[in-house]
């Protein structure tokens, strides 16, 4: 049997940034051929980055997804590099945009994949299943492939694939299988969750044994808006065997020799295959002879754990927010409370204690223990500390305007909001808004006072989670004799907005431990009322916490909608990343 | 030839609100009754109100949707309107959730329309061209139908349509002429778009023609968020022939007594028709006879011209917005420029003078002209008007922090914004802000400041469309012998943020007769930077307004991004209508 030595390239890319990301490739496809590799894989999208979303719509920037391919295979060539097969996904259209039936003007752009030799594309694969739920809106964007691509390289026969083809039976995998080969490559912008890499090894291990063949999948790692991507690339063969397994939230090349079947002589181009496929088939010349010495094996790191786990994609997708963004640092108040402990935490983590502000913004109503657990938290985390008493432009408003009750709550957080602002304008900081997701669910906070903000850490954890990663990651310090970074204080005390004398979170909400489950069946689970009642919650909490959640959206958006009179409106129509490195003008 | 009085109900439903919508059908049924109607068809959707999102994931409210259904055919029996039929939309479910391969959990949902007799359902459509681009995205929602139903009513057969059916060649009317059909129902959850009116009928012409039918379009009306339907249903012949139309933005019954072809006796139950799709026949046992005397005519009501349909679908929206979320009424800043006079105008012309309060915030850069254009306006609407001035607040702050340049013209925009999300807290009233859409496309606004608030009247509406609606709503007013709302020299002045010792927005911006057409080629016509100079712009003004439109993503957003880390984030996993009157618990 021949053996290929294959590179994973588990990287981060950029949306919009075409010409950073074929340097990365270049760079990456440099390290993986001074390793000794004979075939190497790039994630979905790389050259774009992914998701691009209504970028797809600009002809602009698909021409120009072409063209730099084109220049990176040259490129690539001229490093030298030409004779190693290496797989790119990228951004494709076939012609101009197609008119469908008397609607929207339609658009052949496809998800697609090249694998780069000699100079040039020798192979064009194109997703065939398009993911259209949760995060996804793929038939939005593509046009479905119906060719299984298979590339005969070393002597091996390599079937490409994308993403989604993975998570449905009966597909490109099926047609592998059909078709022969020995290695299925899958390349991936695949975002995490929580747990999901629990079912991707199972998911892939059922995927090798369907193809009858070793998968070798490669993720990005990254964030990207409110997406991270964790990498977990991997390499398991079709008995189930996990040959190697990168780690997740970092850059990573994978390196692996893979004993893989010998192909055999084929010529069936014309036959149709699983899901009505049909193979194209292709040979790659020549690939480099790996270096003479002993096998070489990428390892199999175990995936870490759950708060671990939680904590590292908040610190990644927080990282790549600011740094892709170009933001030189980050400013947030500091309340005392645990919500902005763990998110000063975050950011000392993902950006260095040199680029985060706190400010303490006490007002009649903050407790002496709430300025001295900021103070504390500061001290512990060598942040950048200041303090703005808000009482002067409180008092100034009310002095000026007849308000009472509620509008005097919301006032004090939304003269916070103000300062932060001020501090952001002023000094250049991306402000973090740190309102966990009981919060935003319930409706528990002030429009555009707490919650503004450009970029919020906790948005998607449960304050229940809040505190459980506050704990992980104390303990985390104690295990490596560091400084614990949040104050005992800020996990133990109850938790309060202090806008009013003496108020908690629990003279209006549930307390957290019964709110959270109901809240986890409602929105994760997509519970009824029926079915929550049913689940053992008292049906008069459930009712009061239905009704908040149900009349929060408006507040969940900030931003205001408004009547709709074109094609294009800014709302709905228009889709696009705000991590977003595309300039029509360079 | 058979003639069937047909009654089409151009009504305005509401999200979520099934009982409500529910006694509208009962109640405009009655009034079809009484016109002597034979046959009567609601819009898409007409018992869920539309479009519902997300809210199609939640098992309860589909289960609400049939039971709703149930229900109302009980109800019109009880009515005494069991013998006529009547065509209405709902959301429908095979059975259910389906798990698609090993990827998310699917679901059978339908867009579906129920034909209502004797109590129960004679017959139900499904949906067969789910419409994924722009604001819809019925692929992420509903699985689409592979029936043509076919029913003989009155002796004639009428085939049932929804919506995209319409807009899309070769499908269900295409197989309606393989039927012999002699009346295709088609109803509509159809937003409004500039010019659509001038699009529609020549559609459904070619539509007739291809069926060799004639077509009963119905459409609802009214504001759903960001979405403004506008009716203009109309029945048209197979040769064409325009016979009714109803008025745009307005509830209307069209009742009109058409010639139809007395169908054939018919067995091809399982013929294979165009598009793959198969016919199902029914029959209505009876339908009402239509009541003596001369033939009754719908009439015909021209669309209105562009300044004037627009002026009206910006005030049907807004005042849906308002009243379907029950608010009691609406604030707004007024600083003398055109953004805010126009929008206090609709305001009025929305929701009458008592329901809006205008208030004027002048700082040391307001001129005098802008405190008495601001008063002008407020005079000849009649709105409550109010004057707040900023300039304590703003001395507070600047004497609390270290404040320059552009932090000090934006802490004016955001101590405006405060004031007018405490007046919100404190009396109720929804904020509206004014932003154009120029200045949303460009970001020449101030995050938080007078970009805050609820709802904008003009969000979709360039600055140059902005002067053009004041001029043709000043004509109106006088062309009825009213008084003008907006001040002519709101109208006339160059316009500026007064956030500085004379600024105008032409020290940062290029003039609007030149802005905007860039805007437009960009931004509603996908141009790229090379389309856009080959169309005869500057390309440095090009490339300086296109880096503005790229860069400014974030602000229109407003609301922070987060990482996610679970499957139903809120965020892009969770798309939700604000105006939504479904509550699980009644």
């Amino acid at each position: 049997m021949p053996t290929l030595r294959l590179a994973l390239c588990q990287v981060n890319p950029t949306v919009g940034d075409l010409s950073g990301n074929a340097a990365l490739i270049r760079e990456w496809t440099r390290r993986a051929a001074d390793a000794g590799a004979q075939l190497v894989a790039f994630p979905e999208m790389m050259l774009t980055g992914y998701p691009v979303e209504d970028l797809v719509f600009r002809r602009s920037f698909v021409a120009a997804s072409k063209a730099a391919l084109e220049r990176l295979a040259a490129d690539l060539a001229a490093d030298g590099l030409g004779d190693l097969p290496v797989l790119v996904g990228y951004l494709d259209a076939d012609g101009p945009p197609q008119v469908s039936g008397d609607a929207e003007p339609g658009h052949g752009a496809r998800n697609a994949a090249a694998l780069l030799h000699g100079g040039g594309t020798v192979a064009t694969y194109f997703k065939h299943h398009l993911p259209n739920y949760g995060v996804f809106d793929e038939d939005r964007y593509f046009v479905p492939g119906n060719m299984l691509t298979v590339v005969r390289i070393g002597g091996v026969d390599v079937a490409l694939t994308i993403c989604e083809d993975l998570w449905q039976a009966g597909g490109p995998f099926a047609a592998a299988r059909q078709a022969g080969v020995g290695l299925v490559l899958n390349i991936n912008g695949s975002p995490y969750e929580l747990n999901k890499d629990d079912i991707r090894l199972p998911l892939v291990r059922r995927r090798a044994a369907e193809a009858g063949a070793t998968i070798a999948y490669v993720n990005m790692i990254g964030g990207q808006d409110e997406l991270v991507f964790e990498g977990d690339s991997m390499i398991v063969t079709a008995d189930g065997t996990l040959l190697a397994r990168a780690p997740q939230f970092v850059e990573h090349l994978l390196v692996h020799d893979v004993e893989l079947p010998e192909a055999t002589p084929r010529a069936d181009d014309d036959a149709e295959l699983a899901d009505a496929l049909r193979v194209v088939r292709r040979t790659v010349g020549s690939v480099p002879a790996a270096p003479a010495g002993p096998a070489v094996t990428g390892g199999v790191i175990e995936p870490v754990a759950d708060e671990a786990e939680v904590w590292q994609a908040l610190v990644l997708g927080l990282r790549d927010y600011v740094n892709k963004n170009r933001f030189p640092s980050v400013v947030l108040g500091l309340s005392g409370g645990i919500d902005s402990a763990v998110c000063a935490a975050l950011a000392v983590d993902a950006l260095g204690a040199d680029r985060v502000v706190g400010v303490s913004m006490p007002s009649q109503h903050s407790s002496v223990h709430s300025r001295e657990d900021a103070a504390d938290l500061a001290k512990r985390t060598g942040l950048d500390y200041r303090i703005e008493p808000i009482q002067p432009m409180v008092d100034t408003f009310l002095a000026n305007m007849s308000l009472s009750g509620v509008s005097v709550e919301n006032l004090q957080a939304r003269v916070r909001g103000v300062i932060l602002m001020a501090l952001s304008n002023q000094e250049g900081h991306l402000v973090l808004t740190t309102g966990n997701k009981s919060e935003l669910a319930v409706g528990y906070s002030t429009l555009y006072g707490d919650s503004v903000g450009g970029f919020n850490p906790v948005k998607d954890v449960w304050k229940t989670l809040i505190w459980r990663l506050a704990t992980w990651r104390n303990g985390d310090a104690a295990r490596r004799g560091e400084t614990a970074p949040i104050p005992e204080n800020s996990i133990g005390k109850p938790p309060s907005a202090e806008l009013s004398p003496g108020q908690l979170d629990s003279d209006t909400l549930p307390d957290y431990d019964v709110l959270d489950p109901i809240l986890i069946g409602y929105v994760d689970g997509d519970l009824g009322r029926d079915g929550l009642v049913e689940s053992g919650h008292d049906p008069a909490v459930v009712d009061r916490v239905l009704r908040m959640v149900d009349t929060a959206e408006y507040k969940r958006r900030q931003s205001a909608p408004g009547t709709k009179i074109s094609m294009k409106a800014f709302g709905r129509d228009r889709r696009l990343p705000i991590t977003n490195r595309w300039r029509e003008n360079g």
